[in-house]
């Protein structure tokens, strides 16, 4: 009998390194790239990104599908997509890269360094001193694997950090709140607002003009979560009133975004081409491969998409 | 007896804020307020910041001055200045605001968001993966109170971190160089450059071409030592040639910056109007009450200048 069959058919990728990385972390399987798939009765796994609807049910004997990134909205959205498992990415190095992103950019506008980017542009020299992180309040929205992490290293740096999520969660030295119910509660006062939520039909719109009105004046917006969470229009309002000060966006409803979209040339704005965090493939693919094994042994295995939940 | 004189002579700051915290911390002491000093010659300690030349030798008794500021050459560049024990000021807030923007703006330039920003004002849209922290060297001028903690904080982000250094220092986690012998070494493939050092006659000048020279192509620079390190043109040429990508400067041979002055407009240039690092007057009043208190008992107080070594 030969090797189980892993496809690898990602769009947009470096197919060199996640082959090389896969070959390495997974020599018990046998590794097809995409286009050349071979046999597609043949094909067990298959690990995706990117791929046109109606892609996957083409393989009917297909065990488990694994989703090169951390968000699988796009791959859910697929309605033929065969009903087997839907493995998320949980890299290690993304939710470092992401953690890093959030606490770089946290102290950007907990520092005020938008501030000066806009003092640059007329040569002004005006510092001003920032309270201490013990009496900055910052707002985290998404306590999943990444927003956890978020949520814990912010608090370590002595902020005071709230998180919000669609169910009840605890976490150290984090005050929680959940649920619609629980969201103006959560945002009252707020002066960093960070988004790193799943994209899911309650969460579409969710940073919208009602919400921002409880953000204390001045506060900033970090989102990396999808760019359908936010009410464009509502956010050029609340830059306007100055209810927001400064945003950085990493995600937009059109990716790339269009060079005539006003996001580009808001001064308040800061736009990340989708680069808070990457997928790297030399430790991915070590947790790909583990979750193969233990598929392949017929064990439980993590990070399995609740479909009922969307994410 | 009257309780010991502690004048607060200190420019630019807030005097308010500044007497509330020290009231509370020190109630042994009785403060003044200049210009209300009172008799001279009841002056026992003085809190300087600012002040002309000349200023603290009108005090004939005199025992001790302590800076408001961590950098202490604009007072020893007072050639009348009396003969007592200079202390530095070590706020707990101090370090920690500066290891806070050593971090934020390593991150920064370890992400590319100043290329992104480069990026944003042609509205192109082109994510580039970073190496992972690991395969990243930094390197870090300085290992005092301010650098040390820098260089670990960094380490522990898992940064290659160097340190270099006047004397030899042993820092966990941390490749340590020194002495004018040690700098070409440490400085050998750097990608990005922190300079935290103290000024001295032998570190003027010291960030200039031939040090640049040393580093990766598309290096990044933070400096937050002292203005009188760069060599101004040594920067822009290593800009215009790409052997520095981007720069962060918080501190100019001449402040606040001249309008008119060229790294206002430079496109690679992030001016921070000298607020990497703020003193807070309610956690440096415990510091300063505490140092107060063992001068009193004739106790030995730490953070004292060594007037050898300038810092």
């Amino acid at each position: 009998m030969g090797k189980p069959v892993l496809l690898f058919a990602c769009e947009g990728v470096d197919t060199d390194a996640w082959a090389a990385a896969l070959r390495l972390a997974a020599p018990d399987v046998e590794l097809r790239l995409w286009p050349d798939g071979g046999d597609s009765a043949e094909v067990m796994f298959g690990l995706a990104w990117g791929n046109p609807p109606g892609f996957w049910r083409t393989f009917p004997n297909l065990r488990a599908i694994f989703s090169l990134g951390a968000g699988v909205d796009a791959l859910l959205a697929d309605v033929t997509l065969p009903d087997v498992p839907i493995v998320r990415m949980v890299d290690p190095s993304l939710a470092d890269g992401m953690v890093e992103f959030v606490v770089m950019r946290t102290l950007h506008h907990h520092r005020l360094v938008h501030l000066y980017e806009q003092q640059q542009s007329t040569a002004t020299w005006r510092p001003v001193r920032p309270p201490l992180t013990g009496r900055r309040t910052v707002g985290i929205m998404g306590l999943g694997e990444l927003g956890g992490r978020c949520a814990l290293a912010l608090a370590g740096l002595g902020f005071q950090v709230r998180g919000w999520s669609r169910s009840p969660r605890t976490l150290e030295g984090v005050e929680t709140f959940h649920g619609a119910d629980g969201l103006e509660a959560f945002a009252d006062g707020c002066e960093v607002l960070v988004c790193v939520l799943p994209l899911t039909p309650s969460t579409e719109g969710v940073l919208n003009g009602r919400l921002f009105e409880r953000l204390a004046h001045g506060a900033c917006l970090i989102q990396v979560g999808r760019g359908a969470h936010l009410v464009e229009a509502d956010l050029i309002a609340a830059l306007h009133s100055g209810r927001i000060a400064a945003a950085t966006l990493d995600v937009f409803r059109t990716e790339p975004l269009p060079p005539e979209h006003p996001f580009w040339r808001h001064p308040a704005i800061r736009v990340i081409p989708h680069a808070a965090a990457f997928t790297y493939p030399e430790t991915a693919a070590v947790v790909v491969a583990a979750n193969l094994r233990r598929l392949l042994r017929g064990e439980p295995v993590a990070d399995v998409v609740d479909l009922s939940a969307g994410y």
